[in-house]
């Protein structure tokens, strides 16, 4: 079986700390398998992009990734004791973990999987949060994702969305 | 196909803000479909009432409107991306929209569906938010609902229901 | 308290048989609650319509009743000690329930409520499934149900609906 | 049938409070219900055990009670006017709860069903949250718990869990 | 930690099978965790009883057992890639699992998990659908079961219950 | 915008007719998005594979496409009323659709979407019916399967775990 890693995030939206840890798993695997998680939420403040808008920003950033890869998106349930199980079951299988995420770290640990959580992962001044405050207050926010991203969002009147959903209590 | 009209809300509980919308909207088309929002809630702060409840007491309220009109439960789905095709499959065709909810506003625009939010949809001193404080602080509330709603209120002792759920933390 | 009638159907669709039961149950109570279950199917060969479509059905052929009535839409919960408290949660408070399934009835007399299957209930050779049966061996159905029913049915492309659905396996 | 009494609970973690209460039912009813609330939850600041591990603490806390109990997961359902039928389609029949929570005594009263809610239910300086709590901040719990319910937290590494979900945002 | 067995069934009824296989698994283990399947189904012809009327006949016909157990109802999920780990989250922990059906064999084989499929669960004479038939046809039933389970048949009126929802089509 | 067509199936397991309908849609499209519906299934005699093992099928088998592609897992939603804004949700956006099931004609065309159902996606004598059975009769299947996918299938122990889901009743 070939060396598969498994990344998760949400991707709300895609932006360019998760390109440089992409590109730094890449060399360390044969494939990759990014789930797109809290799959099926979109239209709120936190969670602005639908699942298959990020599957599409996902998969074009990586194109020349010259690592193959899986996009896979993920739905929440409600039940952390089942979650590891539920990711194996929609994802190719995978035998290393990479996540900073101290759940998502633990519930992989409890089931015997090998986690892991390096320097290249920690957190970077980029968040997702940070890049949706500046959509929210109209300040530059495209040069925090790439280019590809920039234009998907564009193209689906991301930001104008974001605005508005940001305007119910 | 007749002109109908769609108006939402969680009626929590039906107050006189909401008569004198619907009583607006009566004036611009032949029907109006009435969601009772998040109709899967009762017996919290937020959300005293059933959903049955709810449905009576707009029944009631509107028995003199001059405008025929359904009353639709409409549970919440965890989903936005899908809850325009939700709401369009349990309820009879309409082709407008009445709302000042920006969420609401955005879900039917992505779908193409024309909104309405006019001034006389404007955010009033009256708020479902208002008369249930009252309710919890012990002052007076009735004033704030259509007499036939407060019947309804006393007749299944709402208030000394949401009283006892404030307490629970 | 007024003296209210519970009655549910699947209403696949409404037909004459739903009407002159109705007509009856009229004489009997104030006001009437007509329960729409299965109210999350449709599409499907048991249940092409959508709980939408079957609300506006059943409205319209009521027009004339003289016998106040809700049309509440039920879907199923796949746990029957959990239905009564379901169909009463979404319901105005009913105190007589008019049925002749047999589960309906013993759901209803578990929780010490009065069930009355009179004769008038009895299943008539109408049925929705000798209506959906003529629909899709394309013989005369109009007949069997309420003129604006009829209607309501071509307006929605609804027997070229249901034949094309009973093609997939 | 006999006098059987219910009691619910989340017991994360089952502590000397909940034991003190339930020796106090002991002798008050013939059998003992006892519903382990929000069971499909684990892993997480306010649930770290699951429900398989809750059902070990109690059964095996109450060992020498005297007075025979039944252990239930209940899962929380989203809609409070189905809850009663909900934990009385899993529990074995019972004519009495005891319970101090606002809410569950709305909703058991409202089906008619007695509540008692006397002194020895009243919250104690022990809570399941100053548990957690310490156990977060690595000071002093065992004495808190039952022994018997320090050794299976032990056995399941849950302190170290409970820190390492802590940490998650 | 203790040697703990898991046997799972739907148990409707709880009859004479059950409990010589019962008997013979606590001559194998410490303790026994009896999961009741399907729990979420009742009032159906093959799931008449409610989860906490099963588990009130396990309790009682197993009072003599000699062998510690846990009784856990135990909801379908419609996920068989997840159901061993549901299984684990709602049960206390356990080593082996002792069924002869061969689903649940490959699925707790596909996590590793031992099974037992020893000659003593091979399929009795004696089925709960045997069983129901007599109860429907009003044959004798009462000797394939425990006695103190007919007594708990006879108390909720089982039987008419079974037969009346069986005329339901 | 790419000219993007959207393809859907179970692929329990993926073979050479959905790899010779894939290389038709791939002369007509830019790019292809690939639903894998029925998602949550595995492990029945209809749906022996999981989402995740059949992601990997497909992905392997079109590794020479020369058309880029996604491939989504899709799971169930038991409201045909919402299925097709559930698929637009998880799937980046497309223009055509190809198949030849009669109810994703019907959904798709109530919604004002193009289906393609030409000759090439006709029936072939190829289906996943014929070669689960062939799996379960221990005759040879694996030439009618891309060569990765029999790889695939051997890798995971496919037809010991369908053989022995089989033979649950």
């Amino acid at each position: 079986m070939k060396n598969r890693g498994f990344y998760i995030g949400r991707f709300q939206p895609y932006h360019n700390g998760h390109q440089s840890v992409l590109e730094r798993i890449a060399e360390e695997v044969d494939e990759i398998v990014i789930g797109v998680g809290s799959a099926q939420f979109s239209h709120t403040v936190a969670n602005p992009f639908t699942a298959g808008e990020r599957v599409m920003m996902i998969t074009r950033a990586l194109e020349g990734l010259g690592c193959p890869y899986y996009v896979i998106p993920i739905e929440d349930i409600q039940r952390n004791a089942l979650w590891v199980a539920h990711v194996r079951s929609i994802s190719p299988p995978f035998d290393r973990v990479f996540t900073s995420n101290p759940l998502v770290v633990r519930l992989f640990h409890e089931q015997g999987i090998d986690v892991t959580s390096p320097d290249m992962l920690e957190r970077h001044n980029l968040s997702g949060t940070e890049v949706r405050r500046r959509m929210i207050a109209g300040e530059r926010w495209e040069e925090l994702v790439p280019a590809v991203v920039a234009g998907i969002i564009e193209e689906i009147d991301g930001v104008a969305r974001l605005q508005q959903v940001t305007k119910t209590d």
